[in-house]
């Protein structure tokens, strides 16, 4: 089905025959979940290229391609692509630019009968748009999310360290189902919770912290990614505003959410909030991203996206705040876009929770 | 250090400056460990170009970079390092052409004012051979694999299905102290173990299982990678035979390691032990990998690697049978290549162990 999707748009541009690199892609489209594989497609075949560690695999995962076994000490890549397409008449072979390594694309240029050439990104295009199966593996994790922080928040207290609590955190998303971390959890506290992207470290926990987790759970491959930041005890007046103008932010954009409008719009919407506010110096870069099989995808939310946005689009919404010395704040929700607005996949709390210290 | 080094060997080769993409290589030379950032060398400048997300994390990773903070909405990669490099002479910048996308590829060429080129790959020769520090973690990581196996068989019981032993396995590893677990737990029973790289399912162990655990930790970013297949019960004759076969395989490969051979004729030990069984119509391809910061790096140990060991080199050495409708084994163990011999990092028992059932 999806197949038959991409080899209708290669159809419509005048693609002869498309490799296809990145392994969520090859996944999306084929259902094969090894790390090592291509997809040869043309208009009249399917092939799935691996080797004999995912021979099996790709049997039972891919039943609408044809399997090829390489023997990559026998053959190269472009070896093999030549030998399937011999029978065919394939003047430009299209890749995937931004998923394919020099090496072989020198190499395939090298060896391969035909040109090559970079083709759009059609299946970032398909996955955009999620089906009612994506969407229950989206929900499922989003849940999974919840619970897991639901469970957890009680848990924390002063003198646990970031990695203790990450840990739990982490058992707790496992346990619940997932088949694995959507990805590494961030989870800092205190002035380190400025750092946008850092690691969990041996730092205890202290009375009055900022605790910033930034997790997910992956169900079936989709994942969910959600942020929530609280304070370990009472939250100062400076703590309560610099929290209340990242949460009016996201509401705002939320609350413009709809089928037509543009990540850069919605950007837009979230950053103008926080630039009128005394804190525009510590602003973050960007709104959101898509979310489904990969972490970051198809469409962002970010300054110069002009996608419109349309039904069964999945998008995070997560504006922040971060100011070296004193800490970071962001709240990150899911949301799937409906025909007249949106449905929240994350249900946790929003408004800023103060754990007993 | 390590960058004073990268720089003597690029200046022996004539290269005036290399762009550093590979996160990995990143991170060994500067000690960044974000995600998103790449590594500017010329003969007297090193920058480590990062942007706002990561900045902080930046200045506290590397003392001895530069570090350039790039607005992703307003410079390409292309123009900020066009401007870094503006008063050097900089004819041709070296890039690693098996970690650059085509897309960053065909950007450089076109933006630059110099030319570009491969470079050798500096980095990972460096990276093959560890140093003290590089092999405590090495030694941590392997540790924690072991008593991680160690506390999870026993509890290993009929009914119980993959995820739920790696979901164990894996709480165990992180309790232990891991950052992150080396790589997404392989954990298989039954015929399902046949699958070289196969996930874990919702599939209960029955009795007489093979189960097959492929498994690792991460500290300070290094890894540990080990195998072990048990039986669930009692082996058949036909189990120990196979099992038996795949260890005279690994026992020979480790008898004749020492400074000087290659991967390919340790490959070739292994390979004929297999081959001159009744099962020789199952064998694996290659014997082990490299490890360290990536879970596959120098050297390779397989057909046509010809790169002699040398002291302090860390590699696996997992051969395997895999046989379709009947189980695969693999035994896998991490060692230090030392003076005379090597030395185990991983220690748990290889004989073919039978869990109660």
């Amino acid at each position: 089905m999806r197949l038959a999707k991409l080899q209708q748009m290669m159809s419509s541009l005048s693609y002869q025959a498309m490799l296809i690199t990145d392994p969520i892609n090859i996944r999306y489209l084929s259902g094969f979940s090894g790390s090592a594989g291509s997809l040869l497609i043309s208009a009249q075949q399917r092939y799935l290229i691996t080797d004999y560690r995912y021979l099996e695999q790709a049997r039972l995962e891919c039943p609408d391609c044809q399997i090829i076994c390489r023997d990559r000490s026998v053959q190269s890549l472009p070896q093999c692509i030549a030998t399937l397409l011999q029978h065919e008449v394939i003047s430009c072979l299209q890749l995937e630019y931004n998923h394919i390594s020099v090496e072989l694309f020198i190499q395939l240029q090298q060896e391969l009968p035909c040109t090559v050439s970079a083709s759009r990104n059609l299946p970032e295009q398909l996955r955009a748009i999620k089906d009612t199966t994506e969407l229950a593996c989206l929900r499922q994790a989003a849940w999974i999310g919840d619970t897991a922080l639901a469970w957890l928040l009680p848990q924390l207290q002063v003198g646990m360290t970031e990695r203790d609590a990450a840990n739990l955190l982490q058992q707790k998303i496992y346990a619940l189902g997932a088949d694995e971390l959507a990805f590494p959890t961030i989870l800092l506290s205190g002035a380190r919770s400025a750092l946008p992207h850092g690691k969990p470290s041996l730092r205890c926990f202290e009375k009055g912290d900022w605790i910033l987790l930034d997790f997910g759970a992956r169900v079936e491959g989709y994942r969910s990614d959600m942020t929530r930041t609280v304070i370990l005890g009472e939250a100062s007046n400076e703590q309560q505003q610099f929290y209340h103008t990242v949460l009016t932010a996201q509401q705002a954009a939320l609350a413009a959410v709809k089928p037509g409008i543009t990540g850069h719009q919605l950007d837009q919407i979230a950053q103008s909030v926080l630039a009128q506010s005394p804190y525009a110096a510590y602003v973050g870069e960007g709104l959101g991203h898509g979310v489904g099989l990969a972490l970051h995808e198809f469409p962002l939310m970010r300054r110069g996206c002009q996608v419109p946005l349309v039904a069964d689009m999945v998008v995070t919404i997560e504006p922040g705040l971060y100011r070296p010395g004193f800490g970071g704040v962001r709240i990150e929700d899911d949301i799937v876009i409906t025909q007249h607005g949106y449905e929240l996949l994350t249900h946790s709390p929003r408004q800023l929770q103060q754990l007993p210290a």
